[in-house]
């Protein structure tokens, strides 16, 4: 048996395709474009990949995207009062913190300053909080994603053992939240775990979030069993994931990378942004 | 073998002369007693019974709790504006949401408008997202009752692979982030869960909130494990937990039904009530 492989990227374009397609609506009806900041401090090599990505994306479907470019040794003080700004500002509908921040600012303190409906990542207190309640009103790009992509293959989610191996706080818990809220029974794993393999052999999805390239190997995986590969590892041969080739022999579906998840993620912060130019416009 | 049982009335007494001590030493200084007041709509057995436990815990610690009753026929608004008018009173330092609540009035929609400050329970959203995000500022009582029983029996709880049986915002949810929080392996199963023997088994800590008398028998758990028994189930011969009495063989410390979880969670209640007191002096 030789796993199928789920193509992100046309996932991702028909996430596209309808973004465009409801911007226009609302630029037709109310003639008014989706405007979306994103913050910036300091200078990030992988990050400014990502927000060119990014900026692509939203070109594409009619959302324009403005920088803040703070430097390094920019105050927390100053970056709180910009967010402030943006939040009262009219013309502003998303803003995008670029992490990590450099470790005098305090992610939880800009997060806390950020209005929720404007929250295109879907890290304030209130969105987290939300989403754990069950009430899933922006839930954060990358495990929207792993979620879209279940969906487009129409995965059931309901009493799937489901395992995770990531505990952050963008990725591992966020995402345990959304499966434990479709009733999945869900397991996290992660580097202090003690025994990786006996949390991986028994999932029937298997998301693997570690940012190590080719830690899964066939004999983690069950046969038959979903497994999203998360990891984007920049090597000499290009990007690579946490899963290695040779899992494609026992999985039933698997996602490559690239071309998995990363597109995805990518189009799902659209759908972000579109939802937070809606919560603008009521 | 024959585990120890665990004395959840030791731990809530020494949690209860904490709070004594802090309200008397905030009396001597400012003349001032935290207040309390619980928002309860309609009857309910069971809550009538954990109310009263918990008016009488408050009473012996100098916490003044006062009520606030409707009738179960109350529109939503009117809750709404009530908690509103608690969240301006500088006379509450607390508020508390007896649940549950008749289903003509949404909890969320009460949580979302309760300030966070006030919130005894730790249920607002942003309560409940600064905890996923780390930031344990308060936290739900039953959740914060499971993490002072395994504090006072010094259990390092990094590493170890922990079993939550329940998937609840009340209970499943934020216990599995708590102890994420502290680098444990987390695994949540619950009613929808396919083999619960093949979660349970694999336990170092595992944490029973099922509601279902003796469901947890000897041959569900690993030899050692620290069984925490959340259930509280009335029957005719007393109140029963999930946990069968043949665990004891096998376990190696155990929470009793009466006398574990119950006790300490109220005692956490106060506990948060004096959070919550603190947050208003400020």
């Amino acid at each position: 048996m030789v796993a199928k492989i789920v193509d992100g990227r046309k996932i991702a374009e028909k996430i596209r395709n309808y973004v465009f397609i409801e911007v226009n609506k609302f630029y037709n009806k109310y003639d008014i474009k989706p405007n979306v900041v994103s913050v910036i401090v300091g200078e990030n090599k992988e990050s400014t990949l990502y927000l060119k990505l990014r900026d692509k994306a939203c070109e594409k479907v009619g959302i324009s995207s403005t920088k803040v470019k703070f430097s390094a040794e920019v105050s927390e003080k100053q970056v709180v009062e910009k967010i402030l700004e943006l939040n009262h500002d009219k013309n502003v509908h998303g803003v995008l913190i670029q992490m990590p921040l450099p470790s005098h600012i305090s992610a939880s303190k800009i997060f806390e300053v950020l209005d929720p409906l404007k929250d295109v990542e879907g890290f304030t207190p209130e969105n987290m909080g939300r989403m754990l309640l069950g009430d899933e009103f922006i839930v954060p790009c990358t495990p929207f994603a792993v979620l879209k992509i279940l969906e487009h293959e129409k995965i059931d989610l309901k009493c799937k053992d489901v395992v995770i191996l990531n505990h952050s706080t963008v990725v591992g818990k966020p995402l345990a939240a959304l499966f434990l809220n479709r009733d999945s029974s869900v397991s996290i794993a992660h580097i202090f775990t003690k025994d990786l393999k006996s949390y991986t052999k028994k999932a029937d999805i298997l998301v693997s979030a570690t940012g190590v390239a080719g830690l899964i190997k066939k004999e983690h995986v069950k046969t038959d069993a979903f497994v999203v590969d998360v990891g984007i590892i920049p090597t000499e041969d290009g990007v690579v994931g946490d899963v290695e080739r040779s899992v494609k022999e026992v999985a039933g579906k698997i996602t490559p990378v690239p071309g998995g998840v990363g597109p995805v993620t990518v189009a799902c912060s659209l759908l972000n942004m579109l939802k937070t130019f809606k919560n603008c416009l009521k």
